[in-house]
C-alpha cells in the first residue's frame, strides 16, 4: 500500500491509489482541473505553473480549463504519466514538494473550500438497460412474469440515446418536471408535475479515445478507449415516461436532469477489482465475445433523505452484477460505424442486484408502490418527494485498499410554478 | 421583388430574399462562414475584415471559424442585421462592393469554387415523429390499420433523442451499416451488414437561443429560439431497428449516420411561406396550443439514382403536411424544463404526404417491399442498394419569389469488410 507525506484519513475513498480527475474552482479563480487526495484537491494547474510537472511531455496548461476534455484528448499515456507522477510527488519520501511550504499552499487546497464543478463537456450521452435483474423486474411489473425479458434482451446490451445537455453536477438541485401523465387508462391525459419521481442507480463511463464514422470498435480494444467512470443518478419521472415511451423509448421522462459525480476514477485505478462478469446464455455473436475479467467490482449504495432528517440506507447494490460490461457495450456501439467523440458519457442503465435490498430505483424497492419504505422519522416513501435528497456512493475495498467515487446528491425541489 | 447587381439565375433557390448562412472552405484557407447567393457564396469573414460591416454590432470576426456556433449566440438581431446588410449591399442600386474589383474578389467565391462543411457544431439532436400519415403508414404496416396511431401521437409531438456525432454533410457517402438483425423470427439473430437500408425524408431546425435548465418555453416564445432550417436525411437500417427498438427506441439503426443540407435558411426568409397547419382532434393541453400560421409550405421532393444512371424522383411531399408545428415541437421538448443548448438541431421526422406518391421513405413507398420502385435502367428497388445515391430538395415558391435549400446527397456505399 502506498502512503503519503499528506495526512489522508484511514478508510478515504481518494487513496493515494486513486487519485481521480475532476474539475472545481475556489473564492475569485476559474475552473480548473483537480485531482482528489484524501481531504484536498490537487490544483493541476498551479502544479503545473510550478514547473514541477516539466518533462511529462505536456506542452502547455491543459488543466487551466473548465473542462477535462482537452486533457483527455492528450491520450492514455498523458493521463498514466500524469497518475504516476502524482503517486510519487506525494509518496511519503519524496520531498520535492512536501518540504516546499509557500507551492504547498497553491497546490494542495483542503476539498472544503473547492466547489465542483461538471468535470466534462458531455457531447452525446448514451444510456444501456444492462442489469438483468432490473430489466426483469420492471418486465414482471408491466408484462408480466412469463415476458418479463424482450426477445433482444439477451443477444445485445439494449441502449438508447439521451440528453446531454442536462447532465449536472451532484449537489445541483432539481424541480420537480411537469409533463403529461395519463393517471387513468380510460379518460384523456392531464398536465401535471409528476407524481412518480424516481431515482435510478447506474454507473457512467467517459470516452477518452474517438473513432471515425464507420470505424468498430473490438471487444478487446474497447477499454483503450474509456477515460474513467463516474456514479450516474438517472432521475426519472415515471408517469410521464409510461404515456411518452411508446414507441420510439423515453424522452421527456428522462431528460430534465441527470446528476453525475465530480470524481472520474480512472481505469488504472479500477484495475485491481476487475470481476468476472455473470455467464451469457445463449452464447453472444463473435463481436461481443470477450476475454478476461471485464467486470468490476463496485460496491453502491443509495441513500434517500427527508428534509431536515437523517438518511436511511435503501439500496446496496454492486456494479458487477451487470449482464452486459462496457466492452460489450462499446463493441455494439460501434459495430455499425458509429462514431466515437471525447466526453460521450455512456450510462450502465439501473444496477440492480439479485435480492430486494439490492434493487437500484424506487419503483423496484416500493415494488410499483406496493411496498412503501419507511424513513427515519417514520413516514412513508413509494416515489421521491418534494425536498427529499438522494445519496448516491459507491467505493471499491480489498485487502486495505480503498478506491472510492465519493457521493452523487441531489434534491428534488417542488415544481416550478 | 429584389434584384441583385449579381448575376443571379433566374429559380435559383438563393434569391436576395434568402441568404441562407453555411461553412465552407477553400483551397488553401480555413473553413469559414458564407452566404449563398445565386451561384456565389459570400465570404463573410472576407467581407468583415474588408470593415465594410462596420457599425452592425459585431466587435470581432465571429466568421473566421470552423462552425456558426458563435455568430448564432450573439443573438436574433445580430442575424437579422447581417441578413439586411447583405441585402442592402448586394442590391441593384448599391454601388459600395460593386465597383470595387479588387474586393469582390476576395468576397464573392463561385459556388463551384468552395467545399461546404458542416455549419454548426451539433450539440444534442432531437428527432420527432410529426407527420400522421407517417406515423400511420407505419403503424398499418406494423400492427394493422385498427392499431396504426399510438394512444399518445395525438396529444403530444412524440420525439425521442438521437446521436448528434455522426450528422454529417450533403456529400458524405456512407458506408451500409452492419449488426444484428433477425430475419426469422424463429430462428436466433445473426450479425449481417443492413439489408434494408432506407432513407427518411425530414426537415430540421436549429436552435439558435439557449434556455436554463429548469426554465419551458412557451408555443408563442418558441420560433424566437430557432436559427433556421436545413434538409435532414436520417438514414435509417430497418432490419437493425426492428430487432433492437423495443423497449427504449431506435439505436444502431439510426445513429450510423444523418446527413443535413449545407446552408441554413433563416425563419426571416421562410415568413413568407407560412400557412395553416391541419386542425387537430382533439384538442390539445393548453401548453400545446398555439396562434397563427406556424407551418410552412415547403416543397420536398426525393431522387433515387443507381450508380452511372440518371435519378428518378421517388416522393414529392411537403413540410405543410406536418401535423406537429416546431413551436409544439419546442414546448413539448422544453416543458419538463429540459435546457436547449445553441447549436440543437430537432429534426421533424419522415415528412409524408397524403398520397402514395408523397411518402417519405422507401419503407412506405414500396410498401414493406411489396411495391418495387423502378429505375432509370429498369432495375427495381424495395430499399437502397451498394452504390445508390439519394438527392433530396426542398424550396419554397410563390409570385416569382423563390426561397430554397438547395439538396442534400449521399451515396450508400457497401458495407466495411
Amino acid at each position: 500500500m502506498k502512503t503519503s507525506w499528506l495526512p489522508i484519513e484511514q478508510g478515504s475513498d481518494f487513496s493515494l491509489e486513486n487519485l481521480p480527475f475532476g474539475v472545481f474552482k475556489t473564492e475569485g479563480l476559474t475552473p480548473r482541473a483537480g485531482v482528489a487526495l484524501g481531504g484536498y484537491v490537487i490544483d493541476l494547474s498551479a502544479l503545473y505553473s510550478s514547473g514541477l510537472m516539466n518533462g511529462i511531455g505536456i506542452s502547455n496548461n491543459v488543466f487551466n480549463k473548465p473542462y477535462l476534455n482537452d486533457f483527455i484528448a492528450l491520450g492514455k499515456p498523458v493521463w498514466q504519466a500524469v497518475r504516476s507522477f502524482l503517486q510519487t510527488m506525494f509518496e511519503k519520501e519524496n520531498t520535492s514538494l512536501k518540504d516546499n511550504d509557500n507551492l504547498i499552499k497553491h497546490i494542495v487546497i483542503p476539498m472544503k473550500e473547492v466547489q465542483m464543478l461538471m468535470p466534462i463537456q458531455v457531447r452525446d450521452y448514451t444510456d444501456f438497460y444492462s442489469s438483468e435483474e432490473h430489466a426483469t423486474n420492471v418486465g414482471i411489473m408491466f408484462r408480466g412474469k412469463e415476458n418479463a425479458l424482450m426477445p433482444n434482451w439477451k443477444h445485445l446490451p439494449v441502449g438508447y440515446h439521451g440528453r446531454a445537455s442536462s447532465i449536472v453536477i451532484s449537489g445541483t438541485n432539481i424541480h420537480r418536471p411537469k409533463g403529461q401523465i395519463r393517471p387513468d387508462d380510460n379518460l384523456p391525459p392531464v398536465f401535471s408535475p409528476s407524481r412518480q419521481m424516481d431515482f435510478e442507480l447506474e454507473m457512467a463511463f467517459i470516452i477518452g479515445k474517438s473513432t471515425n464514422l464507420g470505424d468498430s470498435v473490438s471487444t478487446q480494444e474497447a477499454e483503450e478507449h474509456i477515460f474513467g467512470m463516474v456514479i450516474f443518478n438517472d432521475w426519472s419521472a415515471r408517469d410521464i415516461q409510461k404515456w411518452e415511451y411508446v414507441p420510439l423509448g423515453p424522452f421527456l421522462g428522462k431528460n430534465f436532469a441527470s446528476s453525475v459525480s465530480p470524481w472520474i476514477v480512472t481505469m488504472d485505478a479500477l484495475a485491481p477489482f476487475r470481476t468476472e462478469g455473470p455467464a451469457q446464455e445463449p452464447e453472444v455473436l463473435p463481436y461481443l465475445q470477450y476475454e478476461g475479467n471485464k467486470n468490476f467490482d463496485i460496491c453502491l449504495e443509495v441513500q434517500l433523505q427527508p428534509e431536515n432528517v437523517e438518511p436511511v440506507t435503501i439500496s446496496r447494490s454492486n456494479h458487477k452484477y451487470l449482464y452486459w460490461n462496457m466492452a460489450q457495450q462499446l463493441a455494439h456501439h460501434t459495430v455499425n460505424g458509429c462514431n466515437l467523440s471525447i466526453g460521450d458519457m455512456m450510462a450502465s442503465g439501473t444496477i440492480s442486484g439479485p435480492t430486494e435490498d439490492a434493487f437500484g430505483s424506487m419503483l423496484e424497492i416500493a415494488w410499483k408502490g406496493t411496498k412503501p419504505v419507511t424513513m427515519a422519522d417514520g413516514s412513508k416513501r413509494v416515489f421521491i418527494q418534494d425536498n427529499d435528497t438522494v445519496i448516491m456512493k459507491a467505493w471499491c475495498e480489498k485487502e486495505g485498499l480503498r478506491v472510492g467515487f465519493g457521493e452523487v446528491i441531489g434534491k428534488i425541489l417542488p415544481a416550478k410554478p
